[in-house]
């Protein structure tokens, strides 16, 4: 686990807090990036050396000016690069060789222009690593610290000093969080826009952000990852101790369009994305708002325990509307305790509602609002508390708000939200409720969202704090599997015929239909005799994956004399059909008792790796698409478990209806198995189980039909 | 169709813009209701005469107080009501007599506080009845009429003119939009506290804006609908004309219950007002921030004739970020045409992006994104366009502004919406672009809902526009059917035995299984061989609904032998399992071959009336609940074929890989059917028709079981 330690650099300290800055390409000129860059290290109260560098100027902003960094009258840790982007990688060779450690490069002109600016970029990484430097950038706007202070970036503005860590893939989402946090007062402890990743990446900002002993919430804006895998592992790593909240854009079909045009990111498919933030405990908020709002709450509200919710508000409509959010966001309504109900009644007047959601009514001052509010804080049923406020007669809305600051500091450990309703006439009430940790929403519903970012957060926690198993599966034939792969592979199939497919199942200690490769009718005939009648016959042949639409299958064949007649007829028929594919002869499969159908399948995404699907399978499978995803990759026996949950196949499997239950074992294990098996081998880029026969429980599964496709 | 008329006056003009109010219950006490509904008619500049009624005052602010309705020089058309609620039956009295048409019952201590208010509540909408009166309330803010202009309620502060009327069951979201209104700037016509809807409803107001020339959009906040037919009738007809837009809240469970609370309001199910909502053309808000955001978009911008969005941004962040929201709303991403993308290539620098989504760069002036967004405008593959901009060094915000409203007007027939990124920055534009009526948001996800909310609408239209066909059905023999249902109800019985059902179902031309009841052994082997062989027999008893349970069904029957002995067994292991229930016989039904599992299913919902649902039956019905309904009354052909489509089972009537198609005229002609059925029989209470066997297309359907139970 990732610890931060008070006393020790972070990988990134060179980056966020060099003791020396070189601006390459500083400018005299107002409007120039050069110029904005050295202005906001100045302005932003940066304490180490500074050295503008540019051969014409002998001083810009009262900063004596360096024609070269060799010219720099000590070393320098950070340099940050605005020149054109022609000069960029001789400007970096020079760092590399004058001993610069971390380089911030701002030009644009790389890989988001096409071709020419990816041979750019490549060529500059290759110096960037020559030399052993980290880099940020390049095409990026640069980086703030508010702790060291330093504005290295050309944003104009500079955050407020807070605990919230921000990355962004976008120079513009940069922009406007920074000015959207300025108009409500929020702080950051540091700004990072990542733009074109070409070294440092999303992963290695998060990990240096949970390291940094000042940032409580790190909150993103990518268009893609870099690195899965390293990207999952942090992630998970740090997710234990600080939340992470992502907005993934170009989650759309068009989106993802736009995102490759835009920064030239091969953008994987969203719904591995979605699977691997879920995985890894990352929040994924869905709109630039939720972003927001569940920055501020990270930042001044505890997790809560739990997820019962209570309410107090002095208006009824409003309650109704959050108790809606509530339960639509996934938490609960909190049940008073008997003894808070009899004390609110005691208490408050009697049109007034004694439950959840608590109503004081409009006529209340601040007294009875505080008076309720005290007892629905106490109740031990209740884990977080969303305070709510309509402008009304005779309610001072800025009494209320110091009564909820008061009461929160009794329940340090319960999350206090506020949405006070009511434009101006509530607004000096809001601020004074924002300035004390107490998030105050114009809406009622944003509260709520607010609220359920906190309870799942906490329950990635909890999961994560169960133990976890991880995936070993023992009784695999490595070798043998890998044998089945080579020679399709001589063959120059990247398709894998029936016994193959088999042979590498088995080999992984999959249960399969038994069943064997006839060449000619009689080896079908032998077979069958070995396997027990009734078997079923299907053409082998590389060229045909879906067999049946060919007159490639017969089934409940009883007899020698039906098998030799099966033999020939599929041959014809698919030789009719299919002049010109080539048959291996003909897979013979012992009939099956039926089971519960289901599919187990694997995609391999671009960015994650190997994608697990489970679900109903048969006819089905695309009609109800009642399917459940896991990456491969870290997964867990638990998590395997809580993805046949995820279905609704799993309540057939459980016994649906008076049904027995099905060997959900088995099942797990085959999901595990196929998991193991491509790990093992990343040549394999699809493969499907359809269908996997699952029999009573102890009865086992079996996999009738396994189709596996290499990588070209 | 509901049709506005300029010379014509609305049917609730008298509560609008009345010729004469008296306020019954004025005080001079500052804070008193009876002040401030005073102050605020005189501060609202209302022109009409204006009583005060105070039997102790002899004048308040100004103003001569009466002592009485009596005492009042001239006649009243409008009372409001802020007297005790003990003395309001008095005072309604009173208005009766003296000829006041329209009252607004101000006073609280109705039906909201339990029985005793509901009795007190029944004898004022009495004495109102009575004397012809219509009236608001009670327990309520009172309304507002901008145009007349009249603020006769106790609210603190008056709306701007403008042309969205309001109406809200909750008093509290009442203020709460109006302060929202006054801070953004936005104007309404009418404003409406709807209280406790004991005589006018949501529904009358509904249909009054409709009628008023002056309200373009009408927006509601409500709890539940007092008349659902009404409801439902009025919004279909004023829906054609003008958006209806609707926050229902007490969606969730726990919100239901806190509706019942709040305002004794007898909360429908949730999913009987979406589908009613849906089948009315009404729009239905998710969340405030949705229901004042959709209000902008109507009452600023035209309906688009498609659902393809153009968006022009100078970042390709929030270009990425608004491309996913336009897919995730259900809208599509333009195409731009060829012409478009040449000339913006011409036009714009290598770097930036010449197809949807548009970006002009963060270079951008505002020159370059009013080239950009001409093009885009104009492209006829573009029905509206999402603008966005990010505050960059180089833009002026403000010129973008004037650039888009010059744009937009050359364009009057596309709706523009736009998101300006950078808080104080681009506030000051953001209020130029408001004022000149293009609504600008703080976030791309927000423009982009506004934009849906106008495409939602104007396919209710296009719906509606299309031919509809009545539900008309033909040989139904209702005195049949009636006669089948008293039978039951002469038996005091509340679920029809199977033979009953079979006969109702058969008055009404629904195929059903042939079937008779057997009363013995020997009756049940004439019946069997009537039907033919096989057949399958079925325990007759009220008081079992699932047979299957008790050993009560025996399937496949194929001789007399096995008829007499599954006869025997049947009511042996019936007594055996429930030595209670009455057993009337043995249903001896012929054996149907098998066909595609359908249900089709009634439940009355309280507001809404008979609720068809239709999907996938057998044992998946409740594992994948793939079933959709619609609500009878006022159901077209059209819809039935539209509630087929909206379920996964209609792509396995269709014919699904490979099989052939089932029926489909036959399933929609069996719905119309039920929903005749159920629409002419109120007493019918639940009806299921499970399975319904749909068969190859031409082969028809057949019910297999059917459950009818009565109201009790």
């Amino acid at each position: 686990m990732l610890m931060a330690q008070a006393d020790q650099p972070t990988p990134l300290k060179g980056l966020f807090a060099p003791s020396a800055v070189a601006i390459v390409g500083a400018s005299r000129k107002e409007g120039k990036i050069g110029y904005s860059i050295l202005r906001n290290v100045i302005d932003s109260g940066y304490g180490g050396e500074l050295y503008p560098i540019n051969p014409n100027e002998d001083e810009i902003l009262g900063r004596r000016c360096y024609a070269s960094l060799a010219d720099c009258p000590g070393p320098v840790d950070l340099a940050v690069i605005a020149v054109p982007a022609a000069a960029v990688a001789a400007v970096a060779e020079e760092c590399g060789c004058q001993g610069v450690k971390s380089l911030v490069v701002i030009t644009a002109g790389y890989k988001e222009i096409g071709r020419e600016g990816l041979a750019r970029e490549k060529e500059l990484l290759a110096t960037v690593r020559r030399h052993g430097m980290r880099m940020l950038g390049p095409n990026c706007l640069g980086l703030m610290d508010t702790h060291t202070p330093l504005n290295a970036s050309f944003a104009a503005g500079f955050p407020l000093k807070g605990d919230i860590a921000f990355l962004s893939q976008s120079g513009a989402v940069c922009a406007a969080i920074l000015d959207w946090s300025l108009s409500v007062g929020l702080g950051f402890s540091k700004f990072v826009s990542l733009g074109n990743k070409a070294d440092l990446t999303e992963t290695d900002f998060i990990r240096d952000a949970a390291l940094d002993t000042y940032s409580k919430v790190i909150l993103c804006y990518i268009e893609d990852v870099v690195d899965g895998e390293a990207f999952l592992e942090t992630a998970r790593q740090v997710g234990a101790r600080t939340p992470v909240v992502i907005l993934k854009s170009g989650s759309s079909q068009a989106g993802a369009r736009a995102a490759s045009s835009h920064t030239g990111a091969l953008a994987g498919s969203d719904l591995a994305y979605e699977v691997a933030f879920s995985q890894a405990g990352v929040l994924r908020a869905r709109t630039m708002e939720e972003l927001f709002d569940l920055a501020i709450a990270f930042t001044t509200q505890p997790l809560p325990v739990g997820d019962r919710v209570g309410i107090v508000t002095n208006s009824g409509g409003p309650g109704i509307i959050a108790t809606d959010a509530v339960e639509a966001r996934g938490l609960k309504m909190a049940e008073l305790a008997r003894e808070t109900v009899e004390a609110l009644r005691q208490g408050l007047p009697p049109t007034a509602s004694f439950y959840n959601p608590v109503d004081v009514i409009g006529d209340a001052d601040d007294r009875r609002y505080d008076f309720a509010l005290s007892h629905v804080l106490a109740d031990p049923g209740v884990d977080s508390v969303v305070c709510l406020l309509t402008r009304p007669a005779v309610i001072n809305p800025a009494l209320v708000a110091r009564a909820i600051v008061a009461r929160r500091r009794e329940h340090p450990a319960k999350p206090v939200v506020a949405a006070f309703l009511g434009g101006e006439n509530v607004a000096e009430a809001s601020r004074e409720l924002v300035a004390a940790g107490v998030p105050c929403f114009s809406f009622p519903e944003r509260a709520v969202t607010a609220l359920s970012g906190l309870a799942r957060y906490r329950g990635f926690r909890e999961r994560d704090r169960e133990a976890h198993h991880p995936l070993t599966v023992k009784g695999v034939d490595r070798g043998r599997a890998a044998a089945a792969l080579d020679r399709a592979r001589e063959d120059r199939r990247v398709v894998l015929l029936a016994d193959e497919t088999m042979e590498v199942m088995r080999a992984y200690g999959v249960a399969v239909v038994p069943s064997g490769l006839a060449r000619g009718p009689e080896e079908a005939v032998v077979l069958a005799k070995q396997l027990g009648y009734p078997v079923a016959l299907k053409v082998a042949s590389p060229q045909i994956l879906h067999k049946t639409d060919f007159g490639g299958v017969r089934l409940g064949i009883k007899s020698p004399k039906e098998t030799m007649q099966a033999f020939f007829e599929i041959v014809e028929d698919t030789q009719r059909h299919l002049p010109r594919a080539s048959i291996y002869g003909v897979e013979v499969q012992k009939m099956m008792p039926p089971g519960t159908e289901l599919i187990v399948g694997m995609s391999r995404d671009v960015h994650f790796g190997p994608l697990l699907m489970f679900g109903l399978g048969g006819i089905y499978v695309n009609l109800f698409r009642d399917v459940s995803f896991r990456l491969a990759r870290g997964l867990t026996w638990g998590e395997i478990e809580a993805m046949l949950a995820d279905t609704k196949a799993f309540a057939l499997l459980k016994g649906y209806r008076g049904k027995r239950p099905a060997d959900v074992d088995a099942v797990i294990d085959t999901l595990g198995r196929v998991a193991a098996l491509v790990l093992d081998f990343p040549e394999i880029a699809e493969l499907d189980v359809n269908p996997l026969f699952a029999y009573e429980r102890g009865e086992g599964v079996c996999a009738l039909d396994v189709k596996i496709t290499l990588s070209e």
